[in-house]
């Protein structure tokens, strides 16, 4: 950064030095500022999307490896193309820092009609809408963008949720008053502290909690992954002996190879004996799991509010105490001291044997998602969209270290073609696999020409069905077939040698046969 | 229509009674009622989408051929994907009907976190954002429905701009309460009608303002073609002789193949002589065009307010009366009954001659256009993107009865392609011809598919630089071929094969040897 940057400039450096080192977006006169800075930041990387909902989806992908991400579109109808993966981003708590150019305060002064706004000339309505999308938002001058930036940055962190931030054009190339802050990288920044008197009888109580408990089960969530907390999990874990169950929104935040993974806690569509395990245990530690429709069978996952320990992003719950603020790393931290260890039986796997079939047979789901699951090797990144897929792979065990990404809350379908060039653009030594459905695919596809551009290839399983299938399956009415679940037949194989992917390797697959010899293949091993 | 109709039912039907016998969508749970209702009305046809984004660009584009549109998507990650397609309609004043699934009232009661909602059970979030890009809004039920429906509907018509009609899933499949109502074809709606004395003052003034006039020129606008004025605006002209000019938004809203069209009125990028025949005319009979940045040359045209009569959809302003309401239609019949002829000279057509060039030539603009000029043919409906074809095809004469879409105001880039497949299911008698930008066809080229699948096919012209070229033009950096505004290398002529359109010619032509063949060829003329 030079001495004397922009605001622009500055933002982008000061963002840049959490370890955010690429930029999703399309560009635009309005955010020419951001373009511009973006560009001339050796430490940045632009990734220029082939529209601005893949833009938000990809750097939703992007986060959930790296921690957080940066978006940047223009006025308008690029940040309302946007909104809804940044809303996506805003459910699920995954942290983004939305750069938007604004029209220049001198124009807004003499009340001009410009393109990109309604006749009216209001230049407030299109940030009024975005900003709902986000925990917070600013708009920045040259005066207040040292001081705001840092301010935002917390908003961003603290809440692992995506914030807005917006600049008129003219003084985005202004100069920054005060004195510019360089940071820290992500995992540096300290979480945000607990209150010393509130952890201690947090600590106390969840001693007390536990004392007596003969058996114990632990839900890990998606927050536990948001904090960077893993490794500390995986501790407490270790330590105590204690088992441990996931949602579809939490799957594999705490490794799936281990013993004490009892399998999915999902009301009444658990993994067999895992509804039992966990509502039958003196106590249950709670991540603050998210209750949701998807997450929870319906709300058929229901706790003994008596032995139900809720750690939350910034509380601690234990019968009649919240204790707030409390962060999960330091509630974690106690668990470990208090906790004592648990020997309470494992779960038997489930067995996924493959059935018996001949190579002509033609790929049933039966006969897909056992070699699926043999097809995934530790420390892969597992891209699910919302459809049947999703459903499915959720009862696949993961080996160790696998990443897996999806959006069950949001549920936005076409989110996971360009969530995987994110998570792969995010960690290029790290193999992205994407399993997404027919219908899912057509709605962000054009997405491949940009990981053709940017030479990143995930190995993609599309799943064509010809249909909207899980919708079928969720319709309540008789009549069957709806004209309005089908779709465009494409030639999915051929699109992406169409958009400029010119050494991929693809296949349609429709034998056994077929499906092994493609899995056997260099081509998807890498 | 069934005697007893369900909500959904309802005002589906009532809808399709205007004349209105497609609607837009990706189907979704929450939006079954609506997509089921669709699905059992013989006289409306589901039109697919890729993505709700292009289906909003589709609605707008079908709107304006056949005067609205209805669009349909399911609640949260739906309606938040098309909501930037709608305030393009907003800003543009197409009318639309946008047809959005809630959540059931029974869970909203109970409380519950569902998909496609935040965490926070907020059921009213998505509604409350969405509504924003609408003219007005309702969320139904048995007993509201019939009232609110015509209310809704008078809304829409009377401002020629979307509007928001929400319904919870349990309720959108109760019966209607109370009488239906059926309704008559759009073209039959009479217009909201002009108070009695407001009209008397403002033909009187109208009166005096042309007596002494000696030159005049009208600036037919948009409003004109969204309020479906274009044959009372054709026979206004003939009568009184006057010269008119329009806008690049307001382009072909009025023949321009009539000697009494002067050319492009832009402030100062007008057609050589236009600004000074609009601006020294003894009167301006201005529809309420739109002086945006890009509608007005920056802001230079300027117009003597002493000499500046503004017809507006419900009012009339003349020297120092503003009357309303005074609908458009009865204004322009006031003009036709009190105007004066006018007899003040034409200005000669500039020459569009094609440049001598070799066969081997690369194409160029110059030796584009004027060939683009000559392919297109009465009756064509010409869409064009935003960017640097838009900016050339304002120049180019349409032949008569020309429609002739773009978006000036709004601005967002990839609507054409979609807005392309509107116009070609909302008359399919008409050729419909896209000429677009690479840039822009990358985010919505996904809506080939669905070209494929309701067998339209627009001639499409892609101009391939390789670039955001327009940006590069905008600029005013001194860097040039930045990096954000390059793109993916698509091999643009294999996608609409690969998206299903089997029988499609295309090719990719270089020189003009190549485009002359094609230009030549059956395929493109039909
Ligand atoms: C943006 C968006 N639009 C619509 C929906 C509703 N929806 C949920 S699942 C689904 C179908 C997915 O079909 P496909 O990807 O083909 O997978 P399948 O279920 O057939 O395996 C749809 C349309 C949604 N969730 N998000
Ligand atoms: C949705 C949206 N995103 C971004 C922009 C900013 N923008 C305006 S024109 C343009 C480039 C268009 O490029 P292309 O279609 O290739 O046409 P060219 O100008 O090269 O002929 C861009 C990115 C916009 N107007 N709308």
């Amino acid at each position: 950064m030079s001495s004397n940057p922009t605001v622009a400039e500055y933002v982008v450096a000061r963002i840049a030095a959490l370890g955010i080192d690429h930029v999703f977006g399309v560009p635009g006169d309005y955010a020419f500022p951001w373009n511009d800075a973006i560009e001339a930041n050796d430490h940045v990387e632009w990734i220029g999307a082939a529209n601005e909902l893949n833009a938000a989806y990809a750097a939703d992908g992007y986060a959930r490896i790296r921690g957080a991400a940066m978006l940047c579109t223009t006025f308008g109808p690029g940040e309302l193309s946007a909104i809804n993966g940044v809303m996506g981003a805003l459910a699920e708590s995954v942290p983004i820092f939305w750069l938007v150019g604004l029209p220049s305060s001198q124009l807004r002064r003499e009340g001009r009609v410009l393109h990109h706004m309604l006749r009216d000339g209001d230049y407030r309505l299109n940030a009024q809408i975005c900003h709902q999308a986000t925990v917070d938002s600013v708009e920045l001058n040259p005066d207040n963008a040292i001081a705001e930036t840092e301010r935002i940055i917390d908003s961003c962190l603290t809440h692992r949720k995506p914030v807005y931030i917006n600049i008129p054009q003219d003084l985005a190339d202004m100069p920054v008053v005060g004195e510019p802050i360089v940071g820290v990288p992500l995992a540096q920044v300290p979480p945000k502290p607990s209150n010393p008197d509130q952890l201690r009888v947090a600590t106390k109580k969840l001693k007390e909690a536990l004392q007596g408990a003969q058996s114990a089960v632990a839900l890990p969530s998606y927050l536990v992954a948001r904090y960077g907390l893993e490794d500390k999990f995986r501790e407490f874990a270790a330590k105590t002996g204690i088992a441990y169950a996931t949602g579809p929104m939490d799957k594999a935040v705490a490794s799936e190879a281990d013993d004490q993974f009892l399998g999915m806690y999902v009301g009444i569509i658990s993994t067999p004996g895992v509804k039992a395990a966990v509502e039958s245990a003196d106590v249950v530690i709670d991540f603050d799991v998210c209750f949701s429709d998807e997450n929870s069978g319906a709300w058929t996952s229901v706790i003994d509010p008596a032995k139900h320990i809720v750690i939350g992003a910034d509380f601690v719950r234990v019968g009649d105490l919240h204790a707030t603020p409390v962060s999960m790393a330091d509630a974690l931290d106690a668990l470990i001291e208090v906790s004592p260890t648990f020997t309470q039986p494992r779960l038997p796997v489930p067995s996924e044997e493959t059935p018996a079939t001949s190579e002509t047979d033609l790929v049933s789901s039966a006969a897909f998602y056992p070699r699926l699951a043999e097809f995934f090797k530790p420390g892969d990144v597992v891209v699910s969209e919302t459809g049947l897929s999703n459903l499915k792979l959720a009862d696949l065990r993961m080996p160790d270290g696998v990443t897996f990404m999806n959006q069950p809350l949001w549920g936005s379908i076409g989110w996971a073609t360009p969530a995987a060039i994110g998570a792969a653009i995010a960690d290029r030594s790290r193999r992205v696999v994407l399993v997404t459905g027919d219908g899912s695919h057509q709605l962000t596809a054009n997405e491949l020409g940009v990981m053709g551009r940017y030479g990143v290839k995930p190995v993609i399983f599309l799943l064509n069905n010809e249909l909207y299938g899980v919708e079928e399956l969720v319709a309540d009415t008789e009549i069957s077939g709806h004209e309005y679940n089908k779709l465009a037949a494409w030639n999915y194989a051929d699109v992406p040698a169409a958009m400029g992917c010119s050494d991929w390797y693809t296949a349609k697959v429709t034998s056994v046969g077929q499906l092994d010899a493609a899995l056997a293949g260099e081509e998807l091993r890498h």
